[in-house]
């Protein structure tokens, strides 16, 4: 396929990091170009031992470094918006990480920006969607043999939460990954948000809301149910049930390896979303570098990007009043025809 | 144990005959003493073959007929507050099933008949209590080892609804257990309810409401959601998730015999309540018997089909109004100190 | 079904005190007649409390005393065939715990009085053709759906062996269960055997020879094979999974409540037989003695028991000898006509 | 990590056109360099659309192609020991699928060859080690918890045989990778193999034995069997169950998604091993490709493909004579100290 993809990356945090080291050791056809953080040392450690990579303070100077053909931001969210307007200054392929844009404002901004330009320059990190398992799911129902679908009841757990976490955030950090997949594997708009209050757990932080219980709405009338319990202690597990006119399917429950001794048989739970999800990364990666080079975008776009922030802010709202929270999303503009593929 | 219990059953529908076979086949120390039922025919053909049997077209004549120490009542809910109240003046220990009274109004004229009574005769038909997955996660909850239960996910799926199923039903038909289920497992009462209602299914009879989410609050802020769907036409499935402070814990998930053939490894699902709770009628009954025998009543009392009962109904003001209705109990008579055992 | 069925229970050690129990407490239609034990007191303490039952210490007292009409056998396998015999000679209905008799020659003895009789009156303790998961398989099989079986893969695990466990009591006590089910699952008598030893465990006491892989060759060419591991600590585990021309079926893999707590996801494993096959116990007391009531044999007989006898006496040689031994039955008499229903 | 390692495929039929595939479009670090193939139409369509690959018809040619670093042999069985012995001579890396040489005695040429070398150039192409599951197994059995492994019970199933396949390549095609895996996951030699026959499947092609069921035994006495049935129809099933002192651990079965549908829980088995060890493939060549650029050994050596060959050809002389057969190995030379890593 010719030339490797000359990549910046922008923001060498943990994520970033990670990025650098999935674009140098694991994906097939990219190198790393050019990487910026405001903090020069930890972007010159991200980038430790690679050969022909430039190192910056500024995002914009690492856009228009040597070799640089395509973006991928990692910083944190509050620098998305810019960085994205930048890049589709200079027509610049970009893999942008969740969230898109921390507000629907800025958000729709970008959609607007995209869709001037008149054509698809963004991808948006939703990793789910390059899960096996989700991909499973999602052909299944396309392929229409268990009909409509009627509800997605879904659980989202996490061992615990950072130190910083609020309850708000159990639904636009947490739950937005529920809200992406839903969309897409309904093919729907979700249209109102409620969020139900359990009695918190001992083990979750004083003040913290935890854990939650959202319902979403959509436009043809399913439901989408969210236990989120970021503070469960025992680790990390992300299961869908989609409940159809003509069958049910499930996603999610570990099966490797099974261990009989003293009594019982047990299977190890995964840690993190890192262990859960470590495909799903390296595949997301490989299919953004693999379009890309041909002059394509095919994964999540700006319009689900912002249709996500109008749902979570919903959510939030949701969660603070107590009560049922209507979507109101822009008009959709024309070059996002589809909700998803 | 010295003598058999003689059982008088009212009703020899469905219900009544299984149970008029289950005393005489399956349970040990009763035998069936007497049979009522409007048609006499039924109750003839329930009997046919056992000895010692008296048959009635009136309840109260089987309650008085010779050999007769206790009660089984199978015959339809309108007829049960009459039954029930016949039973206790003549201090006979009864079982009744589900609903103990269809309206909550003479749900608690019972509760005040045998509050004045003064002792308890009455026990309630909610059989999960006997099934031995629920009775594995009561001893779990109640152990503490998982901590304080927060959330409960419940799942209620038939094949398909009976030719005269309302709305209304699966609230307070098909929920009915759940609401008992959710009392006993939490021993906390339910104090509010809200009913969602996702696209109903193209596998429903026209006008039927179906799937129905449920969701109801408890004294102690546990949630639980129900998902009611009676013609989900895949097979018969009952589930229980308890998500609590340190853990959870799943049961329903049916594991017998998997059959690897095809391409595909498969499981058969059950396809209703006498195959998946065969064994439950069987213990409820036994324990029953065994109980009455000693003199004592073991099991769900008056107290639990009237609380059922007015959930139930709040539940179907919920479904109509499609907001949240609070859940009102009368005072509870000493004689139920317990939500339950 | 008319009157209770008076039995006699030979043997109140552990298995025949349960056996009063469950004729007492669990089964429908039968009654604890008289229990004979050579240790009175203990014969009293297993008939505590029951009404109508006589104490002896020679079983044929027992088979002659007031109201016996069938016989229940649980004393040690050396006393089996004369109590056979005396039953036989009284025309009396038996259930016969396994062995049947411990050596093959007594055994054959056991066959040919029945057959001078000229009908069936034994029916031998081997309740896992009582256990729902075997009873599926069986139906599986014998539904033609999965082709010809071609092998039985076997897994028979204890937790610990009793303190006079022998290497030889593998074969003879533990892997009997499985000569029997092969038989029964297969319809065909097997036809030779081999052991092989693995490395024993040094959780097994000095000397056992402990696990030990077993191999059975069938009249059809099917292949069984058998890990039989009496000492492995963790659980009692009987699996069994049949291998086709056109699928497999598994059973035995335990599944009711799933655990997830400590980064685990865990199942209990059942710690002994009672626990495993409690349901299939109670269901081969109830079956014989609802047909023994009805003048009928329906379950395992004595051509089983002699059977398993010859091939455990073959498994013992392939042992001793680290070679193959072809197993030798005598004859089949006409009584007999099938391998097993 | 520097330049790309250019990498010599030797074979363009289907695995080496996978593996061209995965050096370009997977793996990270590598490039295709030169591949060569009789047929040279073949070669050509293998690399269509790569940019500076020489094609050639002569392995040879391949290896001293300008670019070529390292060698991956992915040619018929027979051309193996010519292609790893010019590798050697050349100082070139080499990844070699499968058998390494067909028969013991080029096999021991190789591993002398090697050993004269004085330094490790050969990786041997048993993926299985690559596999998540089988990682998981071989590190828990390292770890200890479960003690002394004393058997291994496994599965391998495929859903048809190639036209050509013979009886023997069931043991020397198939089982081979039971073979490495065993020796691998035990850190065990395997001293002697049996192999039974039960009877063929009518699935199986006319004079196929097929299922076979093969025993080998450890250099410390632990048992391990294999089923293979290669025409078993239902599915591609890879199953392996360690039983140790203190517990026992399975993995191999299939858990993704399941579906509810008519009755039945139902998922899908893979029908592959290009389905069921992608992953593997992935992550062997990758592994393989880091290490050769760290100048580094680190998978199955020469001494596992001579191993491997050895014990194969043990087993097709157990296949045709019926009985029990020694595996004699020559001399380990130093080079390879421990069996496995």
């Amino acid at each position: 396929m010719g030339d490797l993809l000359g990549v910046a990356v922008l923001g060498a945090g943990h994520m970033g990091a990670d990025h650098v080291r999935r674009l140098d050791q694991v994906v097939s056809g990219a190198r790393v170009a050019a990487v910026a953080d405001p903090d020069v040392e930890r972007a010159k450690e991200a980038t430790a031992g690679l050969d022909g990579v430039t190192v910056h303070t500024e995002a914009v100077a690492a856009l228009d470094a040597p070799g640089v053909a395509a973006v991928l931001i990692a910083s944190p969210g509050p620098a998305h918006e810019e960085a994205l307007l930048a890049a589709f200054d200079r027509g610049l392929p970009v893999l942008c990480e969740k969230p898109m844009v921390p507000h629907s404002t800025g958000a729709l901004r970008v959609v607007e920006a995209e869709a001037r330009l008149g054509r698809r320059l963004a991808q948006i990190g939703f990793m789910r969607r390059y899960d096996t398992e989700y991909r499973r799911l999602k052909a299944l129902l396309d392929g229409g043999a268990l009909g409509r679908p009627l509800m997605l009841h879904c659980t989202h757990r996490n061992v615990s939460s950072p130190a910083d976490f609020t309850s708000a955030m159990l639904i636009d950090s947490s739950v937005s990954h529920e809200i992406d997949a839903a969309r897409w594997l309904l093919g729907q708009e979700l249209t109102a948000v409620t969020v139900l209050r359990p009695a918190s757990s001992a083990g979750a932080p004083e003040g913290l809301i935890d854990p939650q219980f959202v319902l979403f709405e959509t436009e043809r009338g399913a439901l989408v149910d969210v236990e989120v319990f970021v503070n469960c202690g025992f680790g990390y597990q992300v299961r869908c049930e989609a409940v159809c006119e003509a069958g049910s399917a499930r996603i999610g429950d570990e099966h490797t390896m099974v261990v009989t001794s003293g009594g019982r048989a047990t299977e190890d739970v995964a840690q993190d979303y890192l262990v859960r999800f470590a495909d799903a990364y390296d595949r997301e990666v490989q299919a953004w570098v693999d379009a890309t080079r041909r002059g394509r975008v095919t994964g999540p776009g700006a319009w689900d990007g912002y249709a996500a922030s109008v749902v979570a802010e919903a959510g939030v709202r949701a969660l603070e009043t107590g009560g049922r929270v209507a979507v109101e999303l822009a008009p959709r503009p024309d070059l996002y025809a589809e909700v998803s593929r």
